[in-house]
């Protein structure tokens, strides 16, 4: 698509069920077209009026002086499907859809969508809706929605599955001076979802922030690639909602979303490098920040104070967010120490003392500012006797403009007797806070986005291949032949193989003979396992034999576990007898792969062993864009890791190793969609190499 | 202490070092305790002046016409020593010194700050201070401060170690219109401290909620005394800063405060019912939901809103803070399904949908709080078009009359449009906040307080006794003598198994027969491991040798490990060999002790063995005041726990033993407060009783 710029900046608009009755809906929409100052014709629809406040109303939408190249719906559902073929006949480009009665009401409205979508395809419409406020650009200017009011303009689109958020944020935005380029309802989303509009905002020049609030992605693909592309060129800052059991019960009874794992989009946001916001009030804080504020090189903060105890609550946020306390140069040392008076702290956070006027503030944060050391400045005031709000405002606006490569935030902490000096920067546009955590939070977001404009772009730089293709499909189409969904140990282990991934040697014995020959051949002592797709916990039915060490101890074994298995499960297909070599132990790790919904495979690395669930020491990558940097960090993430470096004198384990087989498993369920999961429990980790000890794949 | 009323209420308040220049911190105290309204006499002291701000001015404190009960002191920090001692002799009970140059500017400015505390001592006074912002009591009312301004008279107390702080939140306090009954600065802290303040603000009728701000804790005993005693009459918030490495720094920098360990605090918090805020809005955010509203009986949380997505970021936020989405009963149910649209959710969030006006958010939120299912309830509204901010307020404010037992708070999503509904809101006090997510964090914190409350007052509710207290007090006699720091393994296992705590039987041999002996005494296998302070880590050295069955390989062994430490250590101070019983092996486990600076014994229980600082699997509690319920807790948040119920068909582990080891452990080391360092790693826990393996004292 080559981009929604017709949606934003249309050549003329048509409102269907536009109105004279003031508040309803569809008089709002063309007061709102009206007064946002749109410059193209402006058609209401009705074929009961002649005029709507001024102007000229048409029956319908073709009957319009000239073809409408977007259309604002606000009609009963009913009546929608039929409107839209209308646009769709008379050549209508693009529908904004108000009208709410379709998915969110149930099956009904669900069918009543569907067709509305297929009206769109025939007619190679695009749509925004159902159920939405619309939509608002402020450059255009355009405003395309009941919302009442508009926005300031600024450079921040604001994408929201929320429509009353549209509103809330709308009404709050005027108190706290913040403009927007765009406001996007996205409804129930039948057609253009939240990646078209992260797309569309990504390329316009107007907006410099993009931020969202989304229930769900609609198609997680699309979503990965749509972010990935616009993080790298502006901030893309998401409020995920229905993180919680609690929230996606409320979301799906909201608006039918089928919400994903919040684990999936947790990592999905990380590897495409969206911005999470933890709270609305975090999403507009970050805003705020990424709109006035230019992205540190990194996170070392000087803080400049009046007052000791909101330093050290400064520092303690900067430690919490991962973010340090800069070091000054001797050089910046030595100047504070010899213009500041005695008692001051000139380490950082500097502290100009309780009796600092503007002109302390400004020498410090000018020398803080110029420290190479300094990749950012937090100025926290206290309205003390002699304290100058206004003054100390306009310096901080002054070194602001003398080190323009550096984000300045302030935390003026009072009320009355700082609101003036509070006015001088929000005017500014220094991002000013009542208390320095939100700040500091703000210079993490700041920081954060400084590594993911720099994070490589997607390229699968993992050039593992499969050196055996014909045979992974041999063995699947044999699983599937033989309505299996479970793999054999023994396939499994092949499969894995045919990806490079070393596994501890198998095969499948029919008999006792069969398996005393199979144990020659890979070499005693052995590991003995059933052979069964239905049976899950081997141990526990007598169907395991370790360290047998001789043919005859072979033979007797697989009568005692056919014997066994017999005894607890007559009825279980057994396929035979599992014969392993016995592998020297190493490091026990984890390397699994599970499905998510609207992101694909996801891709686990940890500890291994029984222990697994309890400790729960596991990284989560998305396959999808999966590079070596995001497999060294997955590692990294790990108290595995910890152990794999050689933990307590121990040798370290073949690191490489480990992420080769990580890349493998990504590269196999890349390749084959119907693994829906796969599990290696244990690989053992060695000094040199690793090895795939039990490997457990599942189909579709 | 009687407690410090006289403080706050004294019958005459001498201002040494009163001025009559406009601005001077003299001046502006005679200012503020006129204009406080105070009822008793008020003496200003300066020998150069006849009046200042109207009243007669004195030139010394002893020439006052009735001697002052309190008396100010702001003159240059090196003429308040005589000052004070003047107060003394002339019968002054109480100082606020609000003279800076003491402690705070280093080792002179630190002796100084003793001789005026010994002069208090002398004199018997009582002192705040030196280097505050001074008291203001709005009941009685008195402000003896420099502080610009009066508090709106109310409920709430805030003592704070950062005077700064004092002077920003009175400010800010005016817009939020949140009023107070004190303000202690509380200064160096060189006589009374947080903790003074503490005690008698929870004696205090005036106050209902207790809020500090400290940087650290002047004495861990007295602080956990007047916490626990408080925190079960009325909340005590404290926001503790200095938690970070960076804001530990900046802290010393500032005060000369040594901060005890973050975990000691929060540990400290915990046991005795403190709610620790975790940031500057979160403090005063609880502080308007507890001055306002009641201790809700649970944590099932109703949700009304007018639009799905602030309502499904409000339940996530109740899961993540561990509340609960209350569950209506089906007669609400019904009632809300027969009175509201049909497609608005009835189930909880209720969402009233965006056409709602005031009646329908009465109506849901009388159902919900009717409802005995629901502890607590919050409102959201977003500014739609039909949305009635001002009735629904008031609905609002009809609803928490009707419901008293039950909080009610509320989040007005917008601006301008809302504002006169904030307004009702705030009026009726009902805490409003702008987005949901605070509004859940205050509803989580008037929950956690209904468990506080419901603490047991601080008994030592654990009978583990010493049965042979002659013999541990021996061991540690011949260890002092020896000039060592740390217990043998053989002394180690005595020591606890006097406290009943079970331990691998252990004899130290001196000789290859004596061992051989030992072992027969002890039962064979047996584990030799040598014996010597100098050696932390045995088995480098050769210093152990386990499994061994019979007396010549005991014999053998004792010469073996000699001989190994000789060729490793030639200097070592070698006591000979221990002889321990091998023991079957259990779960491993920790149980330990380390020191806090200021809150003594810190015990810790978590899973051991070799993984013990990998895994991190470690709780803590303070040995002071530990009781079973505590123990239990403390088991309760470590994943061994989930071992010792039984993981994966195991059977479950002896719970009540362990509990024992714990509680005698806490006994053991308040018993004797020179053991510095205990660590029993690994203690076996079985299906029946446990036993101690290895056994470190460290004694100071």
């Amino acid at each position: 698509m080559a981009g929604l710029v017709s949606f934003f900046n249309p050549k003329s608009v048509a409102i269907i069920g536009a109105s004279k009755a003031a508040g309803k809906i569809g008089n709002v929409i063309v007061k709102n077209m009206i007064s946002s100052g749109y410059t193209g014709p402006i058609f209401p629809i009705n074929p009961k009026e002649q005029e709507i406040e001024g102007l000229a109303c048409y029956p319908a939408v073709d009957k319009t002086p000239m073809p409408a190249e977007l259309a604002v719906l606000s009609l009963p559902a009913s009546r929608t499907l039929d409107a839209a073929q209308q646009c769709g006949i008379s050549g209508v480009k693009n529908l904004v859809v108000i009208t709410a009665g379709f998915k969110e009401t149930g099956k009904e409205g669900l069918e009543l969508e569907r067709r509305l979508v297929e009206t769109c395809r025939k007619y190679e419409m695009r749509m925004t809706g159902p159920n939405c406020v619309g939509l608002i650009d402020t450059h255009t200017p355009i405003n395309a929605s009941f919302a009442a009011g508009f926005p300031l303009k600024g450079e921040i689109a604001f994408i929201s599955q929320s429509g009353a958020m549209v509103l809330s944020i709308l009404d709050w935005s005027y108190r706290a001076g913040l403009g927007f380029s765009k406001f996007v309802s996205l409804g129930n989303k039948a057609d253009l979802t939240e990646s078209h509009f992260i797309e569309d905002a990504g390329q316009d020049p107007n907006t410099k922030v993009i931020l969202c609030y989304i229930e769900d992605v609609e198609n997680g693909a699309h979503f990965l690639e749509a972010a990935r592309t616009a993080s790298r060129k502006k901030p893309v800052i998401i409020l995920k909602s229905g993180t919680s059991q609690a929230g996606a019960q409320a979301a799906s009874s909201h608006t039918g979303a089928l919400a994903g794992s919040d684990l999936a989009y947790e990592t999905a946001f990380r590897q495409c490098g969206v911005i999470r916001a933890r709270s609305m009030a975090e999403l507009f804080d970050l805003a705020v920040a990424f709109a006035s504020q230019p992205v540190p090189s990194g996170g070392r903060v000087a803080v400049v104070t009046n007052s000791g105890g909101p330093g050290i609550i400064a520092a303690d946020t900067i430690e919490q967010k991962k973010l340090q306390m800069a070091r000054f140069t001797q050089e910046t040392i030595e100047q504070l120490r010899g213009n500041l008076p005695r008692e001051s702290n000139i380490y950082n956070p500097v502290d100009v003392l309780g009796d600092a006027k503007a002109d302390r503030f400004r020498f410090s944060l000018d020398k803080a500012l110029s420290d190479p050391g300094v990749d950012s400045a937090l100025v926290l005031v206290c309205p003390t006797a002699v304290t100058e709000p206004v003054e100390t405002a306009r310096a901080l606006v002054e070194m602001r403009a003398a080190h323009p490569e550096k984000p300045l935030l302030a935390a003026y902490m009072g009320g009355e007797k700082l609101a003036e000096g509070v006015k001088v920067l929000e005017e500014a546009k220094i991002p000013c806070f009542t208390f320095p955590e939100p700040a500091v939070s703000s210079i993490s977001g700041l920081t954060g986005y400084a590594r993911t404009r720099e994070l490589p772009a997607n390229e699968q730089d993992l050039s593992y291949e499969c050196s055996n293709l014909k045979n992974v499909k041999a063995i699947l189409y044999d699983v599937r032949k033989d309505k299996r969904l479970v793999l054999l140990g023994s396939e499994a282990a092949e499969v894995v193989e045919a990806y490079g991934i070393p596994a501890a040697p198998t095969t499948l014995a029919a008999s006792p003979g069969e398996a005393a020959e199979s144990a020659g051949r890979l070499g005693y002592p052995v590991v003995l396992k059933i052979a069964s797709p239905e049976i899950l916990h081997k141990s526990d039915v007598g169907g395991v034999l370790i360290g047998l060490d001789s043919p005859e101890r072979v033979r007797a074994g697989f009568l005692e576990i056919m014997n066994n298995v017999h005894r607890y499960l007559p009825n279980a297909a057994v396929y035979g007898v599992e014969v392993q070599k016995m592998m020297p132990k190493g490091t026990e790790l984890i390397i699994g792969m599970s499905k998510d919904i609207q992101f694909g495979p996801l891709i686990a690395f940890g500890l291994g062993g029984i222990y697994v669930n309890l400790l729960k020491d596991v990284s989560f990558r998305l396959a999808s864009g999966l590079n070596r940097g995001e497999i060294e960090n997955m590692l990294a993430e790990t108290k595995a890791y910890t152990l794999l470096r050689g933990y307590r004198g121990e040798k370290p384990a073949d690191i490489e190793a480990i992420i080769g087989i990580i890349g493998r498993v990504a590269r196999l369920v890349t390749d084959f969609p119907e693994i829906t999961e796969m599990d290696i429990n244990p690989v053992f980790a060695y000094n040199q190499g690793a090895c795939a000890l039990d490997v457990k794949i599942t189909v579709s």
